[in-house]
């Protein structure tokens, strides 16, 4: 007789955004002429830019020719993709990263999901808190967390590391040491980051403890400050203690075209095994490659063309972030974030629980946004907007909140 | 101090296509000159059909233009998508499957793959011997198999059920209850495939016993005989016991766009626990869609346009594996499937191992195939020549063979 994993039942509820969801669709059923603005999901509006579509295009119709057709993609992701992320994200950045080290996939919720899976489930991972529900979650199914108490919301056996207003979101060394570290910088939800110097101290613990850091860099490209790393191997000794996540979603609209990469450095190796090898193996035995077509228009953002364009629209969602946060603040509220990440981050008024602000925000202003606490205990009292909007959408949002 | 997923290192050698790439690499840096046939991969070499194309070229101009815009698709798939489906691949066909049964994916290898973490570690699985290797390995990763005998081949935990010209290639009942059995059926790598008839043993079996069937239909497209299944909700009580996985890879030639779906029926209870709750959970956590663009193309797999264009497709390669195997026994040889499975499967001749007939081949026609032992132990002594070579390369591998 077959048994499940066990482990999926002690989920608690459903993923955050499911809720949200379910949530909405009940008041649009209720309220079917409500006007409703999201800014709950992190979901790009803006179209694909030009540089992409004509990449998708000249793709396609090599897909519908014998002479041009692809078959199988590389496991790891085509050389033309490989080297232009190498020499754009790494090498331009004074980092020695190489092709090898790259591995492209459908998108950084899948390697985000997946890459603990090469880790042993006796390890210990330490999150931000709050923090995207992913990681979480996904060590929650492979028995890693131990045991979930309701009234904390914390599982026995992850360390949380508070990142909150009273230290300005800077997470502490935890006091017991972890083994895998997330880290999320920018940051989702807060939008907030940490200096270059204060990542490098994360790196040197990481070294010092053993511990591997996974770094979820999805929205490298909101930052606007300079004294704040582009990746993590900006830092000294991050290749013996960092894998790294990047995505397409956010720099180049892609959330709905799927494209991402994990980069594994050839210097991880633990007990005389490559992770670099373990993760080739884990990506040629579970996946087949990203489609040819989207790892062209993947090539096509960092064609001087696509450069310029998905600079143009990250900077419309900044404009949006600042026309937000300056809003929000002029109306008397506490916000953080929108400066290097398209994420405002704000303190529910009176005191409210971060899901009846959300209630509330939905039925009196009809403005869709994400409950802090659906991140973590320490996301209680927050409360997440995204700058992924239209302008038109953030202001009237900014104006109907303002009048509440 | 993190460690690793042991159960890699368990792992002999690497995933069975890399190698045979590697020894193909070797021999074309060491023979430049050599007009090498590939026989081998089971890689489409046909172009995508037009109505897939149009269908493509139509969804990239949707996501260049904000009003027609895609972001992030719902977790399990579009419903025009799972629509079409479920109309035309089981309601059709008289089985009672709807569209919240179907979770669109990135093709089959990756749903294979990721099948088994819903079940628990301790399950025992069954493969048929030879088998595709993402069954076996991915159980490996998950630590399900137990310790590897490099002289038999064979892991002391799984249950090896051999399908070999002795049995015609039909599996016995296991002496040992197994707890999850996979069946590709058609089979990969034989070709060949079970009867109905014999199928539906299969599933009174695992209800019988309460174990469950994955039933991978990847070659589904290819059957020409009348009383084969071309979905295991054909037979009586299948959705008590058995979860499906499809591709386009295959009848559509998407080895390169990525796109797939299984289908988890909501009778599958475990415990009171919902199998579909559950693969909808691990969706939502780590899976973010098929890209929208894909999934318009498999939408157009079910036109009547695409449903024509893709029958002639699969007749060009069964005409390939109709030569293939006429050929091959024109010339002695003892061969197995291409009727209802673009796979040709012969016994090597003189008693040759499969790599000695390998590198045979390889080195004096030219001709890649696959060693029937990469398949498992009772593969030793076979070959695997597939159909999804172009006509005319077909023809010449042959003679070539014939002549040696």
């Amino acid at each position: 007789m077959y048994k499940i994993n066990t482990n999926y039942q002690k989920l608690p509820g459903s993923y955050l955004f499911s809720n949200i969801a379910k949530k909405v669709n009940a008041f649009t059923e209720a309220h079917p002429e409500a006007d409703i603005i999201r800014l709950g999901i992190g979901d790009v509006t803006q179209p694909i830019a030009p540089a992409m579509i004509e990449a998708m295009h000249k793709a396609v119709d090599e897909m519908g020719d014998a002479k041009t057709f692809h078959g199988y993609a590389p496991d790891l992701g085509y050389a033309f993709l490989r080297d232009a992320i190498v020499a754009h994200d790494y090498q331009a950045r004074g980092c020695d990263i190489s092709a090898d080290e790259i591995f492209v996939s459908d998108g950084a919720k899948s390697d985000s999901g997946n890459i603990q899976e090469i880790f042993s489930v006796d390890n210990r991972i330490a999150v931000c808190d709050p923090v995207y529900p992913v990681y979480v979650d996904s060590n929650v199914m492979a028995g890693r967390t131990g045991v979930y108490d309701a009234n904390t919301q914390m599982w026995s056996n992850v360390i949380y590391m508070p990142c909150t207003a009273e230290n300005n979101f800077v997470p502490e060394f935890p006091k017991e040491n972890p083994d895998i570290i997330y880290l999320c910088l920018p940051n989702n939800p807060t939008g907030t980051t940490l200096t270059k110097d204060q990542l490098q101290e994360w790196v040197d613990y990481a070294n010092r403890i053993g511990a591997i850091i996974i770094y979820d860099a999805a929205y490298e490209a909101y930052i606007s400050e300079s004294n704040v790393a582009h990746t993590i191997y900006e830092c000294q000794g991050a290749k013996t203690c960092a894998i790294e996540i990047r995505s397409f979603s956010k720099n180049a609209g892609f959330t709905g075209v799927r494209l991402g990469f994990t980069v594994v450095p050839k210097d991880l190796v633990c007990d005389g095994v490559s992770l670099n090898g373990m993760w080739a193996r884990r990506h040629g035995t579970k996946f087949n490659g990203a489609p040819y077509i989207i790892q062209r228009a993947g090539e096509a953002v960092y064609s001087d063309a696509g450069q310029a364009q998905i600079k143009e629209q990250v900077g419309y969602y900044m404009n949006n972030a600042k026309t937000i946060y300056t809003g929000l603040k002029d109306a008397g509220y506490e916000v953080y974030g929108g400066i290097n990440a398209p994420y405002i981050w704000l303190k529910t008024p009176d005191h409210m629980t971060s899901w009846d602000f959300f209630d509330f925000l939905l039925e009196k202003a009809n403005v869709v946004g994400t409950p802090g606490s659906g991140f973590g205990p320490s996301g209680e009292g927050y409360f997440r907007l995204t700058a992924f909007g239209s302008y038109e959408n953030s202001v009237r949002a900014l104006e109907r909140i303002k009048n509440l």
